[in-house]
């Protein structure tokens, strides 16, 4: 019979994965995201309360992956797991809201990434009665189905948060191997490489379909290390040679490997580290949960507002003293920098102050729109701005062609991304020897593939 | 009466660099650079023989700085010294045909600088009757003139060769500072960082004019150390899996830190390591003069055709015992790496052999041209390719106001580039309190400037 | 003594042009415009009331040119005349809050300029005692100063609005030409090209100093004319298949001939057509007053909110009926189209409807992801959108070499933009034998030149 | 059974243009063209001797179809029809070749294109048995088959050369419509509009496939008339001031509609009109066997080299006299126009010559170094270059848009381009409602599609 899969979401824009495999009577879900950019449009528009829109609303703004499609195809019932990747809402989001669709599915996750499933629960105030399960990296844990027991390896992989793994579905029909989201770094600051050993032995064995993360296949290069960036940030704190001025650095709120480089040269300036803001507080949380926050000790954090801005209220007076780590790095409204900037808090910003963006702007107008407003006003402030002290956490061409080489897949379905990014994957797959539309197929929201 | 300068070369390119500083009855000269697209242009259309064209020949293609303007001006039987920054070509390379125009000149530069300075002498055949003087790092010369005596301080920096300097000149008139080609390097992994003390201690005392590289000048960031380039060319070399193909690496032939961390993550291959190329070999013989060479007895270099060929047919029946490193980066015409990719060597490439590119394209129309289709040949084949693998040896924006806060100069004159570059220069000399016209200065070839 | 020219504004960015002649005891401004980018991001802020800013509030934000210069320089109390080039709010805008300073200035305009003028002092309740002049294109005013009487050739040229002027000033010191916002178009669609003769003639006569637009000097080309705006038009109105759909065009409210474009056109569709918004109707209407609208029976213009509203809720009935015309094609909040959009106005656009943009979008961050949020609303409601209906009305590089052959200027001032832009123009002037810092010169806001 | 489609070539690059359809036992194919640039490659290497590569040379570099595709289907023999759509070399150029693989099959075409044919065929001394047959424009041949008559009609288009046609093939499986290469031009200087009538009949009667050119699918605007072209020739005349300088421009040779109005205004100037090069020759020769060249009587032309050189000899004497159109406007080497450039020929450009290019530069690496360094020789020299004097013949996404809701077929096959060009195409349909995978399919070289 063989593998049918449905790519419900992510197949044409970047956020709300969801792929699903059945075989026989079985369905497993693979990843359950949100599409931030409705989010942020429909907060943007409808500012009135910020608390989180319900299921029909966010469905409507078409924020979650249509999976109603399951309910057409039959599916829904069968499915027995929801597998989710790693932590970030564009793999998890949307769990909160569609896992009560799936009663007889349980969850399955690393430890670090169901911990931020339970805190997300937590902050929506949402509860749910699937199962939850923590499978832990590089071990295996068996689904049990109508039509046979499927085999679910979790392979550890390198990405931007913590414990993301590869998994791999043994079925009689056939090997699925998931990949979203991973890079292939050797020096990943926290955690080990990814294990190479068992991707080996998985191509060894035989993948039948590889679904891939396609959003940077047309960039010819290996996305460069977390080591890298941990370089950047030890020069960036280097060149801040005024020690009177303020000190902010803005990252991802889930990396924790950045976060650990910026706290490690932190350190050596001699300032005290405050972390602000409410997902730095969350992701961060998470990592202690789990035992994996290195930085534990060093760091005080802060995540309401009244605290942040009279803690703000001191770093006024005595700017030197403290290392300031905050939301707010694609200058989001109302993120702590944003407020700094503004003006609403006590901290005024000026001359020689330091800001540090580690990170990268998202290229989408949006974005591109809300820093250059930010960086023209701390630039107008005489604030020194460091940008892009950053490197991505999404494997490029190079990264991608190791990956197949190593699994040699029968097919591949590239995955997270438009049409244009998914061409890109084809492009990269025919290079290999791969066949557009006979081994490496086109798929979109909603399409079913029989392989 | 203040310092006259004169911007001979190098104010509307990025080559052929010359500025003349004048004080009382004597002038120095800071280097004396040829711009290599005319001669490049020149031996394309002219290839019949590849020898060197005469002084006469590369005047009237515009390679050489026109400093003519000095004999206008009165300025030639004046000139003292000439100083050279480093041992690029568009710093250097055209010593050997004007020194003899200054006969009242000594040539000074750094041992490193100056052996490559014999070198090109011995090749072109070139006498030149100008004493020569090595001047360490970190070290002063007193250059002896009618007017007066002045103090040369020889600053070490950091670029993307051996024994770089900023150079201070000490006159009566007021003191002027020449900065060209450096990034603010921490961990340059041969040698020290810049002397940062000595650039406070510049400031301290006074810098009246500052000549400064204006490249990057409006890229918003700090250019990554050579550390970050070693990292990436570790990860190159772990991304090469299969063991039975050739390997290939190209980079600049006078980058020898770049050369250095190639052989050392090269002989964790196993493989020997095999350079190839004249140029390749000119820059490393210097480099064992001066004793920098830290991977002398680690490789060993060919610089003639027939001995490379018939290493290559030796390459070809066992391509996983070799590492070769050779030019050709650019796909220049002729280079080692262009003839083994034209099928002119007997290595013919294959699936899954590497070409690393330790470098990036130079950003014009003919080097675009030329690598894209090297890219395609290479592609055609199946040979994997690895590009950028390298960072600049150029400061941006924040190098360039590091340099600046440090020094406090009271006029900047951007060098080093087109009008366009120097422009950015401006703008962001403006940021830190520089006014246009007033103590920010637009020059261009030719020009007298007062101040 | 020579000329004194004193570059008040727009010499740093595009907007709040003003420069300033100063002949012995008497001086000369020209054109006083604001900087529109900084009103809109303080509209945006402070939206609660949309009236417009004080002086003083206008100065803080930097929207007016800095002519407190004129004050330190003791020129203010010489000002005998303030002559504005045409009608566009970054020529004219800042004339209500500038004029009182000068109590001894004559406001000089064409007819549609003045106009423009007063409805500017009537929407804003200004009152100005500066007597105001209309000079018809190609005519002269002599200005009575103390040191002498100058001679003002008004010189017809053509832009993107009606009545647009070069001025020649002659001098007992030099001839001063000012040429800003022109392009050289010989099918104007209204009114006749350029004065090519009487350039000659100044060309012939002597300009000494040539103050120039130098926006699209970097681009290699002539700017296309009128006509293939025009052709455009028609083609997209062809386009238009669907007799039942809404169609709206927006376009520049002071663009008088391409409003007759789309008026003649449209009336071909046999739809009644109708112009929404303020400005619309506030250029319209100084079009009509000097007798310069051929289309003036041929449309219905509305400006009130109500009264809009009301008319679309006509047009969401009849919608094959109407041919709208409005403001809006930036995106602007608040303008008619960006209300339609939002669903604000009793009008729903849906599958089929049209909109075309004759303009295209100013690139700017916050212009690009206006226009981009606008178009994905557009096209979520199968909204048919036509961009770039449209060409430009400034000068590129051909018209600016044509410019300075006729003239032959002895000096040459880039103006309306940064010093980029200003950089582009002096490579431009260089290649037509002009000389960076001798002929041809980079000027700042506030500077003070003596040719 | 339903329509075979093959889509044999131009599925994966811009050129070879190939596509098979077989109904039962007969098979039809549209267009055989080759790809320029793999040609141009083999030149330039193997420049020795410039005769055209034999068949299975063509084959090797990959310069034709791969028709060889056809043998495996078992096609071949049943292949009863060539189409061609028009005259140009990536539809036409594979026809000398390829012909006499399919001895059944008759070759049709309109006029102009038959003609080319013969001129092509006389050029490199082939013969072909195949019957030739022309076909008017707007009427219809019927080709006999073994399982059953088709009709074809040849319905006329605007593209940018003589008697473009859209061609839909009636057969008893359905209704094939093949769009290759067009604009919806209005007003196309020679000839009439698009038969949008005849277009909207075959949407009524019903098309099955749709097989499009999807090269600038992904632009968002209608490709402007060639009437736009004509009034920018107009004005680049009317720039070129000097009367004593030489005047020459260059376009493509096959666009008769340009040349028109390149004659039409360069009689204005008074020059006498010259058409220099073999290409230009060709197509003129196949305007006047039509009866379709208006210009005939005003020009004259050469195309041998001791021809052209001894002409351009008069011309250096009394440049003012001549208007020269030539080919090279790609900066081709060997061309009319860079023999000049690089004084091959006595006509030696100075100060103020004109270069008008109605072209536009092809965006490949090859085609923008060989420009830019043309372009730069001509700078030097002092020459005044108008680029861009042009507008595109191939339609737009509005174009496309209204095609397709004009015929509005039950599936479209991208075609004309790379798969990101499909993909931008398939973007576009499915904003018109078609569904990717479902009834908007991508596809590649040598693939079959079951409709």
């Amino acid at each position: 019979m063989g593998l049918e899969i449905c790519t419900v979401g992510g197949y044409e824009e970047v956020g709300k994965n969801m792929t699903a495999v059945k075989i026989g009577e079985d369905v497993i879900l693979f990843d359950a995201g949100i599409y931030l950019p409705a989010i942020i449009e429909f907060q943007e528009k409808d500012a009135v309360e910020s608390k989180t829109p319900s299921e029909e609303k966010l469905r409507k703004i078409e924020a979650l992956p249509n999976d109603k499609i399951l309910d057409k195809l039959g599916w829904r019932d069968k499915v027995r797991a929801i597998i989710i990747g790693h932590s970030h809402l564009d793999h998890i989001g949307a769990v909160p809201y569609l896992a009560h669709r799936y009663p007889n599915a349980k969850i399955l996750g690393t430890p670090f990434t169901m911990e931020f499933l339970e805190q997300m629960l937590q902050d929506e105030k949402i509860t749910l009665r699937n199962p939850r399960i923590k499978v832990n990296e590089d071990s295996t844990y068996i689904i049990k189905g109508k039509s046979g027991n499927y085999k679910a390896d979790f392979i550890h992989t390198t990405h931007s948060t913590l414990q993301c793994v590869f998994v791999m579905l043994h079925t009689p029909e056939g090997n699925f191997f998931y990949a979203l989201d991973f890079k292939f770094d050797n020096h990943p600051i926290i955690g080990a490489p990814p294990n190479y050993k068992k991707l080996r032995e998985a191509g060894a064995e035989g993948v039948d379909v590889l679904v891939v993360d396609s959003l940077y296949s047309g960039v010819e290069r290996k996305t460069p290390s977390e080591r890298i960036a941990r370089n950047l940030i030890e020069d960036a704190f280097d060149s801040v040679r005024n020690e009177d001025a303020a000190l902010i650095v803005s990252t991802f709120s889930s990396h924790i490997a950045r976060l650990k480089s910026i706290v490690d040269f932190g350190k050596k300036t001699g300032r005290k580290i405050v972390f602000l803001g409410r997902s730095l507080n969350k992701y961060v949380e998470c990592a202690i949960k789990i035992k994996q926050c290195p930085f534990q000790k060093d760091v005080k954090i802060m995540k309401y507002k009244n605290q942040i801005n009279s803690f703000l209220k001191k770093v006024e007076k005595s700017r030197s003293e403290y290392l300031i780590v905050c939301t707010g790095h694609q200058a989001e409204a109302g993120s702590v920098l944003d407020r700094i900037v503004e003006e609403e808090t006590p901290l005024k910003l000026r001359k020689d102050d330091h800001v540090i963006f580690s990170s990268s702007v998202i290229p989408a107008p949006t974005n591109i729109n809300a820093r250059d407003k930010m960086d023209k006003k701390l630039r107008r402030k005489g604030v020194r701005i460091q940008s892009d002290v950053h490197v991505s956490g999404h494997g490029s061409g190079d990264d991608l062609k190791d990956l197949i080489e190593m699994l040699k897949p029968k097919h591949i379905i590239p995955a997270h991304g438009s049409l244009q990014k998914a061409t890109s994957m084809v492009e990269l797959a025919s290079d290999l020897g791969y066949k557009f539309g006979e081994t490496c197929h086109l798929s979109f929201n909603g399409k079913v593939l029989k392989l």
